[in-house]
This record gives structure tokens, sequence and C-alpha cells, in this order.
């Protein structure tokens, strides 16, 4: 997948469009930062882009690690950001179903259920 | 509800501790921060207490904001970060199990549907 990487100087507004476009077309993104600066860019662009993307039902979480990169032949620790809907799963896009063993897989077709008592 | 206010000298891993306390206790936890290295510590110590907490099935995620705030009547734009398990939603504390997102988050309110399909 793509990486988006953050930098100190990186404008948190065209990082947060960038991350948008990705978080549309792939589903989630992933952001590196080195360094505090690089970080708090990389923080304010999702706060941003849920501005963005909140229009369309998205509501972006991010998932912060850690992450060893070598830059020049110098190790460093770098932090990862994975950005995703919150009820994103890696495999299913979007809703993932039912993990009861009556619903066997993607398929199932959950329209109809749709508890009408009035 | 409490906030942690995290400092750019505040020690990531203590940050982390207390984090995961807030979590198991209240369901969720808001982190404040001013400044690029008080964030970076924020997001340092959110990315240890995941592995704090994910023995007990716990995701953590984030959902970083611009908040103002006012200090020595300065006003200042912080950044806060509501950490909360993946399924969180608002109403519900504690339990969120079964990591299949049934229904789309937040206004699934699952407790108190004590079955009115009479």
């Amino acid at each position: 997948m793509e990486v988006l990487k953050v930098a100190a100087k990186s404008n948190p507004n065209s990082v947060a469009g960038a991350l948008a476009g990705v978080i549309r077309e792939q589903g989630m993104a992933e952001m590196q930062a080195i360094g505090a600066g690089a970080i708090n860019q990389a923080i304010k662009a999702i706060a941003i882009a849920r501005g963005f993307v909140a229009p369309s039902g998205i509501d972006l979480v991010c998932v912060p690690a850690f992450v060893d990169v070598t830059i020049d032949e110098i190790e460093k620790t770098a932090i990862k950001l994975i950005v995703s809907p919150r009820s994103y799963s890696r495999g299913g896009r979007g809703r993932n179903e039912l993990p009861g063993p009556r619903a066997p897989a993607k398929n199932q077709s959950t329209e109809g259920q749709s508890t009408k008592t009035d």
C-alpha cells in the first residue's frame, strides 16, 4: 500500500486532501512521520480529513504504531499512523458481517430483516 | 470526563499506563496536548497503551480533533485525542466485544434493547 510520508513542513490541509483521496479509493491509508514536527502535522491532517469524509458517513479513526525505518543507513524509529473508518476490517471493506456460525460468509443478505414491528 | 494533559516532557510510558487505567475504568479517555512535542508524546503513549490493553481484546483507536483552550488568558489551539476501543459506542461502556461491528457504530446503543418486539 502507498504510504503518505509527512514532514514537519508538510501543509496539514494538503496532507488531509491526499489522505481523504486515498481513503475514498482504498478504504484506508497509512501515514509515516519521523520526529515531533512531522507527527504534529500528520495528526492535524487527520483531524482535518475527518471533516472531509464525515459528510460521506465515514468516521475516521487512527491507530498509531512504532516502525523502524532506515534512512541513509541510519536506523530511526518512525511513527506509522493507520487511518481508516472506525468499522473498517481488513479483508472486507466497510461493513463486515456477523462472526456467528450461521453466517458463513460475506454474501449473507441482511435485507428484509428490517424488523418493522409497528 | 477527566482529561489527561500531556506535555512535551511527559514520559510516554507513564502516560500510557494512565491511559490504559482510564480506559479500563471508563471505557474511553481524552488526552489534550499543546505543541508538537506534547502531541508526539501523546501519540507514542497511545501506541504503547495499545499493547497494554490488547491482551484484553481491546483494539484501541484514537480520534484527533482541534480544541481551543485559554491558558493565562491567551487562547491557544490544542489537540484533543479521544482514545477508545474501535467498536466503542458512547452510551455503552466497558464491554465491547464482538469485533465485528454489525452496524456502523455510534448511535447504536445495544444496551436496553430488551427485545421490545412484543
